[in-house]
């Protein structure tokens, strides 16, 4: 998934959760910018979706983290059958590894230049 | 901080913790590279510090996800005085915003190409 936005996702009252996904892609690239549009258009619809981060060093790691505000919602996401077929052909074609963590964030932060800050 | 390596650190036995950092810089990054490569020694040296991911979109979101095997490192971490006066320097002059989630990991998955899976 990408969304490269100058945006970070912003901190959430704890509990959320966070899904970080971090990959190293093949040389196989066919697809691969369709689908990821495709799901990230699909897990907006998930209800309890809160945010999407995305980052990619060109020819190295990519990191997405998906933010939920609860496990029902993850577990919609990962069982949602599109998603599958799009996983299986990622593990198929396009991901040489990965590596998923799925987290309960317990304490969050933000940081704006020049505005006021808050501890959650 | 800043580990470009092709290989995302691996998923552990949960439970252990992630603190994902994302970040956008100012135009101000002098001291920024030095800093940060002492700050990756430093992480390196707490008890309990499992491994680092970063990615660098080019002129957009970082994002930087720390391993813990338990809250007590990433304690020891947020207290130490060296890293407290490295954050207040990246508040005054490197970063435009950022976000920190410091999260539990309840489930973790691994893909390697041509291996085989496990699920923890």
């Amino acid at each position: 998934m990408s969304d490269d936005s100058q945006v970070p996702v912003e901190a959430f009252d704890p509990p959320y959760y966070v899904a970080v996904f971090t990959t190293v892609r093949t040389q196989e690239q066919s697809g691969y910018r369709e689908t990821n549009a495709r799901m990230e258009e699909l897990v907006r619809e998930i209800p309890g979706f809160l945010g999407i981060d995305h980052a990619q060093t060109p020819g190295g790691l990519g990191i997405t983290v998906g933010y939920f505000r609860d496990a029902g919602a993850l577990t919609q996401w990962r069982t949602n059958a599109e998603h599958q077929t799009a996983q299986k052909r990622g593990r198929a074609e396009w991901y040489e590894r990965y590596t998923l963590h799925v987290a309960k964030v317990e304490r969050s932060h933000g940081f704006v230049r020049g505005a006021q800050q808050a501890d959650r």
